[in-house]
C-alpha cells in the first residue's frame, strides 16, 4: 500500500439503489424460499432457471409504466455489437426459454425459479436497482384449469408460510372483461393503456384520483401533470363502478363475445376454488384486479395479505400485495408463430420476507451462536485448535480466535458472534489439565442481578471448569440441557 | 399476435457465453451448496451476499491474465456517468462491503456467501460468461491459524460431499516464498507477473512449454506467440526446480526476510493441520502452486480431486482444481488506508458439480415423479381437480393433465415426466364409483416381456382399481411398498 499515492484510494460504497443482506435476512430468505419451492414440487412443477443476462430484442420491451423504449433496463453492447440487458424480470427470459426448447418440453410445461432482477430506475427509500422474485409457470394450455391452478398454488404457499386462511386474500379477474368493458362502452383503443393504469391506480389514489387519469389528467402533490384519457363523464363513471363492484356483473360485459368469454372463464376458475376446496374465504373474483402490466391475456390474479401488525414503535403496519400474476398468451408465441399459450404466478420475495419478518413467521431456530475457543497464551495455539477441531467434529459449531486482542476483547468478541459458550485455558487450567468453560448467556443475566465487583468474583457465575479430555462431552451435555 | 409484420418476429435464442440450467442440475446444485453452507456454519462463518453490480473503481481490476484495463468485465455507466460494472468474482465485493462497514462488524469476520459471477470473454466449450462460486473468507486477521482453518474448511467440505480421504489433496504454498526467490534470484520486477503466470501453468504446459514462456516467448498449436520473461538459463533451471520440488527447501529462500517469513508461516500452518488430525494424506505444502490471480501476498491454496472415473463413453475423466484460494491482504487495506489483512478460500461450483456428478455422489433421493390424474372428461375436469387436490393435501406431489390431447398422449406426458402412478377414471369407473391407478414403471418393464398385445389387454400388468373415496390410501398404500 505504502508504494500507491493516496489520492488513489477508492471509496467503499454501495453503488446507487443496491443494498447487501447480512445473515439474519439471509437464513430466512433461505427458508422462505425452500418452502415456496417445496410447494412447487408438490404441484408437479420442477425448477429451472435462466441466465441474468439476454439478448435485449428476446427480452423484448414489456415493463409497466415505461413508454420509451429500454427505458427501466440496464443495457449494453456486446463485442459483436449485439445489445444485451439484464433481465427486469424472470417471465420474459422464461418464455424464450420454452421457445427456444418447446419441442423437447413436456407439454404442458409446468415450471419453477427464483433469480435477481433488475430495473434501471430511479432508487427511494425500500425501492432498490436489484431484487429477487419467485416465479411459477404453466406454458402450453389455454385451460382455466391452469391459471386456476397456479391461484391455489399461490393460496397454498402462503398457508404453508403461516400466513392463515382469512389473513389473506388471493384476488382473481380478467382482461377479457376489461377487453369487453372497453368494447361495450366503447373506449378507444388509443386510451386503453392509460385507462387500464388508471384503473390498476384505484387503491392507491381512490376514486377521485381515478377520475381525473380517466377524465382530462391529473395534478400530483408535485405539481407533476399526468396526461388523463379524456372519457366522456359517462364512460368514467361506468369504468368506476365497474372496477369497484363487489361481484361480476354480467351488464358491463353483455354481448361482447371476448367479455362474455372472460366471464365464463372466471366461473370455471371459480367450480375449480370450489371443487378443491378453496372458498370465498381465500380465494375471490374481484373486478379491481387489472395489474400493471400490458402483456397479460386473461385471467389476473393479485395476492393481499390482510393481516396487520405493529412495529416496534407501535406504528400499524399493512403489507397489501406480496405478488400476482396472470394469463400471457402472445409472450411464448411472439417467437414462434403459432399460439403457445401460458400463464403464471410472481411473488414479490422481498416484501414477502418483510411482511413474514415482522409477523415474528420466520424466527429462527438455528440462531445458537458458535462455541469460541479464546487463544490466551499464542504459543500454543496448535493447542487450541485441536479443541475446535474435537468440537466440530462432533457437529457443534465452533472457532478460534483469530485476532491478536487480550482477553476482554476476545470476550466481547464472542458476545458480539452471539456465541454460546467460551472456553478458556491459562497457564494454570493447563497445568491441571483442566479448561473453563463460560456460559455467555447466563453470565450476562448474572451480571444484572450481582451487584458488586467482589461478589461476581466468589460467585463466579455460569462457569465451571471440566478435564480437557472432557470437554467435548459436557459442551455435548451443556448444549443438551440448554435447547429451547 | 396476427396483427403484426411476421419480420418482427424475434429469435427465441440464448445469448452468446450464456447457458439455462434445468431441473436434475437444479436440485443437485441444491443439495450441493446447502452441504457446503453447513460446514461453513460449523466453522462459525455466516452469510452474507453483496448485490451483483459495484461502482467499477469499488470492483478494481484483479482478473487474472487481462493486461488491459476494463476487459474481462461487463461494465456500462449510470446516468449520473458513474461507472458501473457486474462483479466478476465474489471477493472484490466482499471487500468492499467489510470495508464499508468494518467499525461494526465482528473482529476477525467470517463469512461466506455463494452467488453468480461474469466474465466478458471469449466462450468456449464449457467456459461460459456467468458461472456460480462458493467463497469463504476471514477478514481481520494475519494469523496464519486464519489461512490454515479455511484449508481445513475446504478439506472438511469435499469429505462432506462424498470425496473421501486420499481422493482429493489440499496443496498450500506461499506467494512470499515466490518473492523470495525472487529476491535471492534477481527475477527483476519487471518479469514478475510474466514468471508468475508461467509457472502457474506447468500442470498445463509442462517443464518444457513453461521453460519458453519463462525464456524468449512460446508459440501455442494455434501459431499464437506469447513473449516470454526473458530469463537466464539458469533463472529458468532453478525456477522449475523450485516448483517441481517435492517438499519445502529452504535454499530457494535463504537469506531473504520475506521468504523466511513464509517459511514460518507455512510451518505454523502445517502444525496446526497436524494438531487437528489433517494429515500429509490430505494436506500438503507444495512449492508449486502459485495461482493466475495477482493479488495474493502470503499463503495460497489449491484444493486438487485425485479420483477419476470413466463416463458413458469409457473415456477417463480427471477433475484437477475444483477450487483455490490464498491471502489478499491489500484489497480491503486499499479503500481505507490501515491493514486489514484477509484470507479466502473459493469453490469453483460448476467444475465440482460437474465432479459430484460424475462421480455419483449426486444422485437423488428425491427423483420420484408425480402422480398425473387424467383428464378423459373435460365436463368433469372439477372432479380430478379434486382428485389432485386430495393427493396434495396428503403431501403427495401430483398433477391434472392440463393439456386438449387425448388419452394416449396423456400417458406420454406422464412418461415425459417421469411419474409413479397416473389415475385414470372414464365414465365407466364414475359409474361405479371406482378409479384405475397405473403402475408406469411396472408397466414399461411389463411392456417389455409381454409378447403380444392380446396378452398384454388380458393382463393388464401394473394397472389396479380402488374405490374413488379410497383412492389416497391406494396411492400413499404403494408409495410406502415401491420406496426404495
Amino acid at each position: 500500500m505504502a508504494d500507491k499515492p493516496k489520492q488513489s484510494r477508492p471509496k467503499a460504497r454501495l453503488a446507487k439503489g443496491f443494498r447487501d443482506i447480512e445473515a439474519d435476512e439471509l437464513r430466512g430468505l433461505k427458508r422462505m424460499l425452500a418452502t415456496i419451492a417445496e410447494v412447487c414440487e408438490l404441484y408437479g412443477f420442477e425448477p429451472t432457471e435462466q441466465p441474468l443476462i439476454e439478448y435485449t430484442d428476446a427480452l423484448g420491451k414489456f415493463l409497466p409504466d415505461q413508454d420509451r423504449p429500454g427505458e427501466g433496463v440496464f443495457s449494453f453492447q456486446d463485442d459483436d455489437d449485439q445489445w444485451l440487458s439484464l433481465r427486469y424480470d424472470l417471465t420474459a427470459p422464461l418464455a424464450r426459454y420454452v421457445a427456444e426448447n418447446y419441442d423437447r418440453l413436456p407439454k404442458p410445461y409446468r415450471s419453477y425459479r427464483h433469480g435477481w432482477v433488475f430495473r434501471n430506475e430511479k432508487p427511494g427509500p425500500g425501492r432498490y436497482r436489484q431484487f429477487m422474485q419467485f416465479d411459477a409457470d404453466t406454458v402450453g394450455t389455454a385451460s382455466p384449469a391452469a391459471d386456476a391452478e397456479v391461484c391455489m398454488m399461490a393460496a397454498d404457499t402462503l398457508e404453508r408460510l403461516g400466513i392463515e386462511r382469512g389473513q389473506y386474500v388471493m384476488k382473481v379477474s380478467s382482461r377479457k372483461l376489461l377487453d369487453g368493458f372497453q368494447e361495450t362502452r366503447n373506449i378507444p383503443a388509443s386510451s386503453r393503456l392509460t385507462w387500464l393504469r388508471a384503473l390498476d391506480k384505484l387503491p392507491r389514489l381512490g376514486k377521485t384520483g381515478v377520475e381525473e387519469l380517466l377524465g382530462p389528467g391529473r395534478k400530483d402533490e408535485s405539481g407533476d401533470f399526468t396526461k388523463g384519457a379524456g372519457l366522456s363523464s359517462r364512460q368514467i363513471e361506468d369504468s368506476i363502478s365497474f372496477a369497484t363492484a363487489a361481484r361480476l356483473n354480467l351488464d358491463f360485459v353483455k354481448g361482447s363475445r371476448v367479455g362474455e368469454e372472460g366471464l365464463r372463464e372466471l366461473e370455471e376458475m371459480q367450480n375449480l376454488f370450489r371443487a378443491a376446496g378453496y372458498g370465498e374465504d381465500c380465494i375471490i373474483i374481484d373486478p379491481s384486479v387489472v395489474r400493471g402490466l400490458e402483456y397479460y391475456t386473461g385471467p389476473v390474479f393479485e395476492a393481499e395479505l390482510l393481516i396487520e401488525t405493529r412495529n416496534e414503535e407501535g406504528q400499524l403496519l399493512r403489507f397489501g400485495s406480496v405478488g400476482g400474476g396472470g394469463r400471457y398468451d402472445d409472450l411464448v408465441s411472439r417467437f414462434r408463430g403459432e399460439l403457445i399459450p401460458a400463464t403464471g404466478f410472481s411473488i414479490g420475495v422481498s416484501r414477502l420476507y418483510s411482511a413474514l419478518h415482522h409477523l415474528g413467521k420466520l424466527t429462527s431456530s438455528v440462531a445458537r451462536g458458535p462455541v469460541v475457543v479464546l487463544v490466551l497464551d499464542r504459543a500454543n495455539i496448535a493447542g487450541y485448535q485441536a479443541m475446535v477441531s474435537e468440537l466440530r467434529n462432533a457437529a457443534i459449531p465452533a472457532e478460534l480466535y483469530l485476532g491478536t486482542s487480550g482477553l476482554k476483547a476476545q470476550m466481547k468478541y464472542a458476545d458480539k458472534r452471539g456465541a454460546s459458550l467460551a472456553v478458556i485455558e491459562g497457564a494454570e487450567e493447563r497445568s491441571r489439565g483442566e479448561v473453563q468453560i463460560k456460559d455467555l448467556a447466563a453470565g450476562a443475566e448474572a451480571a444484572e442481578t450481582i451487584a458488586s465487583r467482589e461478589a461476581w468474583r466468589d460467585a463466579r457465575p455460569a462457569q465451571f471448569s471440566v478435564s480437557r479430555t472432557g470437554l467435548v462431552e459436557a459442551v455435548k451435555r451443556w448444549r443438551e440441557q440448554n435447547r429451547a
